[in-house]
């Protein structure tokens, strides 16, 4: 198995033999704690062009615990902003380009962690992730995707190790990805990143969402191609009852629709019909008394009521603690 | 004296012995250094809702010299917003729950440091510090106020060390807290912990401010406990002159008004009047050749001159140098 | 060879066999890497006015790799602003004085190292460089100019080591200093260092700007003094064309005028016939050869062509990875 100095950007440029050896590993992480320090004087650069709690914290702590320096840099604030166009001429806002902070990071660092959300306002443009598929090309070393427009793998990895902790064999196992209302136009990300993952893994996936917010038609075709290639169910579903039904994991997360991409107004006007795209206890006794997820920040009984979030059945912690431990497994496959 | 896990957020919670123990503790630290590391591969979360320097500084060093490692958040500006209501319908501004972030960086680190000023909107709001309370009540480890709306406690324990440096023995030295005039409204917090603290330590404390700038109540009632307690005076002035006489330290601060909370403007008419409000030599000389102590920042020459900020009796970078140590021995005793 | 405790501001204070030092033991470290840790348990404030990708990273990372810790204060951004002029009413914006700020960190720190770029209204004030200088003036540690109005010295000292890392022997090497346009008016610490530092190391200096972009006649004086001294050329160009004639060193950098200071519109009116000023490669065919630097960041395609900047010649991420060791030499003699 060769890790070494890959990228980490997108499922599907990994195997899932490969993703299954970092979460076993992970696994050790987390019952042993991190005596050793694999990545001792290490160098992480994390790039932020938006916020973050559990990614920057999970990172700076997880680093720490593997012996190495996590460097934190927020685009815009305290560091320049930056043009991520071929062969432009830069003459607007933007200082510097990718390709240079790319290439000077590569320098002083030996990883590059980037987030950067979608603009949201043209989907054919935010799908090429033009930025952290920037800084992949012109950095030498390992560049680590901390959420882009299409994917965020760290906390798909996330997600399937907890599922794991959870469920020892994923076959026939049916994990709901159930949108929500939300207030704001959100990016498509964790759902592409979970869909992905849990199918590749073998689960039956079923996605429900109004039928407004169909994913990315090329991100649907991988979730079918991983579930034809694995045997499993995928199910679509436009109403809620019937999709919860005998669901082991209710994956909450509420996205924005291409439909109406770049156009929240008219996206909120339609989702004033949806408030009742929430995940509550009636819809959860519907399932296979699933556990319930959610990559966080979640917007409490907006997108699922106080007492599923505080359930007994909510696993929501145990996500964001293994957030830490995947990424310390990852960064010592890749760095070490 | 069991003092491991517990929170550090009022006076209150705090016997003079256990405080006594800790400043005991820092002058050792400050006398010997750093080269032990009590904290080795520990982490702590500091989550700035507001502006610092010395605290900031203070604790990323000091974390450093005890061998383990601080983590700076800064919310909304990198990190997501928080609410903090509690059931409320989270369809507002913030992202993210205290509950959530508290229980999600309780997965990372082994304490979480807050500072949370007041909004300066509702006093009956503010003085519930719901934010510090929240993080307090959701986290699964120790939560250190950094100063909220009441309390400035780790600046009151840093302060009663730099006292007790210069006084051997505090039975009738008095501490006089002088109101200076200042071109905002400030937060209560650190007024009310050194009142607390330095009566809570058998001082005569000693409150001087204009008759609109009264402390909470329910402040005042502790620190009269307190005196009576210690057999020590509690004297309340209106004026500067007779405040002044006598005093061996001059603790200088501004502070807003409860009659005008949420009413700045207001307030600053009534405060163009009180510019005489400011510590000067000439004031100096009224004392006991008393110490000047300031929590800094300070605004030079509106809370004091120049001549007594930079005077021989002024002992305000002992003061800032101390809160590191008062910290790291705090620090120590909470989770190491 | 005296180097522990000083200040490093500005070129003038410092002598060419003691940069010569500085740089020599860089290439060692660079070399042989970062296996001890000259500076264990030390603690190197960063403040910055400013943004910064490349200072902040190489120091963080420079510091790491020497056993240190650097601590990241952004001021208006975390951290209180500052006020520096002496005996000031502080009545203003500013919740702190440079002064107090400066001796605070003197208690937590080992060395402070702060960038504040000119507020580019008046160049009289501006030269100053109060800011530094009132951290130089009241720190108990050394003081790091990071680049302010005047000077920015560590990237001539990383310049310096690139320049020696191509030509062994600097005499009748020439470097020029090639002006550019850019959208902004950019401060002239960059240009007045490379001149004083390329000129103090013998080699011949020339500058091409237009006629309303000369330097400021107190930093001229003193690069002619240098090339008087090293009995080397220095050539003023006010075209493009002969400047770049037999040029081994091609240093592009766009600075503003002080004739427009503090008018940066009326600059732009006059830069609108100023766009021919750019690197390119028809131009770079003119020299003997030269290399192609600049200290970053740079406005692709404005200041150069992408031709030029990922050209052969060009050794921008070297200047750029010189940044941290020069900066990890230059720490290490200070207060190591």
């Amino acid at each position: 198995m060769k890790l070494k100095n890959r990228n980490f950007i997108t499922m599907d440029e990994w195997k899932r033999e490969e993703l299954e050896f970092l979460i076993g590993n992970a696994m050790k992480l987390k019952k042993i704690g991190y005596k050793s320090k694999p990545l001792k004087d290490k160098i992480i650069a994390m790039v932020f062009f938006n916020p973050s709690l559990r990614t920057r914290t999970s990172l700076q702590a997880g680093i720490y615990k593997l012996g190495a320096l996590a460097i934190d840099l927020s685009i815009g604030q305290g560091v320049w902003e930056l043009e991520h166009k071929e062969g432009i001429i830069m003459d607007g806002k933007a200082a510097e380009h990718v390709k240079d902070a790319a290439q000077v990071l590569s320098k002083y660092c030996d990883a590059i962690a980037v987030r950067k959300f979608p603009d949201m306002k043209n989907w054919g443009e935010d799908k090429k992730d033009a930025v952290i598929n920037g800084f992949a090309k012109y950095s030498d070393v390992p560049v680590i995707n901390l959420e882009g427009a299409m994917e965020h793998p760290c906390q798909a990895l996330a997600d399937m190790m907890t599922i794991k902790e959870h469920f020892k064999n994923l076959k026939r196992k049916k994990l709901l990805l159930a949108w929500t209302y939300h207030p704001k136009s959100l990016p498509m990300a964790v759902p592409n990143s979970i869909a992905l993952a849990s199918s590749k893994f073998g689960m039956d996936v079923s996605i429900a969402f109004p039928p407004e917010f169909k994913l990315d038609s090329s991100v649907l075709k991988k979730i079918k191609d991983n579930c034809l290639l694995n045997k499993s169910n995928l199910e679509i579903f436009n109403n809620q009852e019937d999709a919860y039904k005998n669901a082991d994991v209710i994956y909450a997360k509420s996205w924005g629709s291409i439909n109406f991409y770049g156009n929240p107004e008219q996206e909120m006007k339609l989702k004033q019909n949806l408030k009742t795209w929430i995940v509550d206890s009636k819809k959860m006794k519907l399932t296979n008394n699933a556990k319930f997820m959610h990559c966080l920040p979640i917007r409490r009984n907006i997108e699922a009521t106080d007492g599923v979030i505080d359930g007994k059945d909510s696993i929501i912690y145990q996500q964001a603690e293994n957030r830490m431990h995947t990424q310390n497994s990852l960064l010592t496959e890749l760095i070490s």
